[in-house]
């Protein structure tokens, strides 16, 4: 999700503070990382179980993916070539005792001891439907398979936007399969998440958008892809009006899964693909923006979506 | 939770296969890292669940701990002189366009790119309750505190064994305080914590306990905490009767946490502290294994703990 042209960070600030002081969300050390509460996790869940029920009967049994991926399907998804600045990339150690005693000292006298690590064989989810396509590889039945999933992200962009966390959630929805099925998935797929986001009573809109491409080759991506219309997001204002957050997004990725995870439509084309990803803390926060910080006084309706 | 003495390789490649094969887990392309079915995460939660239940009434407001912490608070827990070889430290890319475009050529001809990268703000967590810790600098109250916590942890372990995950989530009691209240904290929570298992109708049995500790020195602090009995396991029979898993475990950490953390009792002392985490994948597993491969056919009493 791209990065708001024109951030608020007073506006951002004041609401952080307002959840911490409600108990909601416990700041760390470090921007973008938060202790959630039973109170958070139960929207959060609350969030997915609604998320689920638009889906009913449209797709293959849900997927939760863990935090991590193997670094060899994080290399062929090319996240690196547009994303570099938002990795995770995990390192271990796997030297000797003497190694060891040599870290331990680097680390004692205030050094770098990151330099003695090796690079292991993970690193963070970029996606949540990354891990999935390693899985794919092969020709897909005519029409595609559509699958859902969950999973914990990492961006490496530290805020004092709570909408901005380190380490979120993605609830997703992926198509697989032909061009025109991809297309279809993420049109009505943005239907159904603007239904099921204004059936819980959020102000929300829908906007062409690009991707955070990095650098001066990442400029002329992200006119493209706006240009092409690749990209959606509903939007929903949660620290600033001018700039609502974007709290699930729709995109065809054209071959981009399909070409480097071998994965063929029946007559032996790469396939398409495409998904909608709900933001699961943006919702959240969205929903304790809209109808306030308690909610047991969230209106009924929401309440019955959300925990039925 | 220390590796077996003796391993069962087959036993663990045989069961992984009938998870596998059943649709519980799903392998990625490194050992360790699995894709979790809707079942498996349902019996996650339930045994969430029945943790929360076990402890109600005990501890302060659940908290929810993302998958990673500051690397200033792993710093200051000492992981890295006791367990470096479970570590999983996060690098992130900071560069310009032109150290990109240099990244980008190294790992097109396939070399290590990770030596572009810098380490982030940030780590996998290493143990549930290492994030909790920072935010309890200062005097504790008289009688201390007791929190009720959870989060995946990472260990770099790769393993065909099932049980033996690299990402995981621990369910934590934690106690902070004086050390007649840690010693009872965790002797009273081994008690509940087999009750609950039992409960559960797994063959559960207590043991005194190591931790891995790494390399020559460590053999000696392992030798030194069995022998003082500061470490006990709640074990179960998952791949060999022989070698039961750990699937609960239940520390005294003397002043390990409260020392460098600069928590104190009331009369200025370093705190003690002490835990029980309940690991909630390899409590599933001791379920699967135990009750079969399908919750419907479980034990009502089961059933209806997991799921009230």
């Amino acid at each position: 999700m791209a990065a708001n042209a024109t951030d608020t960070p007073t506006a951002q600030l004041i609401f952080r503070d307002e959840l911490v002081n409600a108990g909601i969300l416990a700041r760390s050390a470090v921007d973008g990382l938060y202790h959630r509460s039973r109170t958070f996790e139960n929207i959060v869940r609350g969030v997915e179980a609604a998320a689920s029920a638009a889906g009913e009967g449209r797709a293959e049994p849900m997927l939760y993916f863990p935090p991590l991926m193997p670094r060899s399907v994080f290399e062929l998804t090319d996240y690196l070539r547009s994303f570099p600045d938002l990795i995770g990339s995990v390192d271990t150690f796997v030297g000797s005792d003497r190694d060891h005693a040599a870290l331990l000292q680097v680390a004692d006298e205030g050094g770098d001891w990151t330099q003695a690590l090796t690079p292991s064989e993970v690193v963070l989810c970029s996606a949540a439907c990354h891990p999935l396509y390693p899985s794919l590889t092969g020709v897909m039945p005519t029409g595609g398979r559509t699958f859902e999933l969950q999973g914990y992200c990492f961006r490496h962009e530290p805020s004092v936007d709570p909408a901005r966390m380190q380490s979120f959630r993605q609830y997703e929805y992926v198509y697989v399969g032909e061009p025109d099925g991809a297309t279809e998935h993420r049109d009505s797929w943005l239907d159904r998440g603007q239904d099921l986001l204004g059936s819980l009573k959020l102000p929300v809109d829908r906007v062409i958008a690009n991707d955070p491409f990095f650098g001066r080759v990442g400029r002329m991506l992200a006119a493209n892809q706006k240009e092409t219309a690749l990209k959606f997001e509903i939007v929903c204002p949660i620290t600033s009006d001018q700039s609502p957050t974007a709290i699930a997004s729709a995109n065809c990725h054209l071959d981009h899964f399909g070409r480097p995870f071998s994965i063929t439509t029946s007559d032996g084309e790469p396939a398409h693909s495409a998904c909608i990803g709900f933001g699961l803390e943006r919702i959240a926060l969205a929903l304790l923006k809209t109808h306030g910080l308690n909610p047991d006084r969230w209106p009924s309706g929401v309440r019955s979506r959300l925990w039925p």
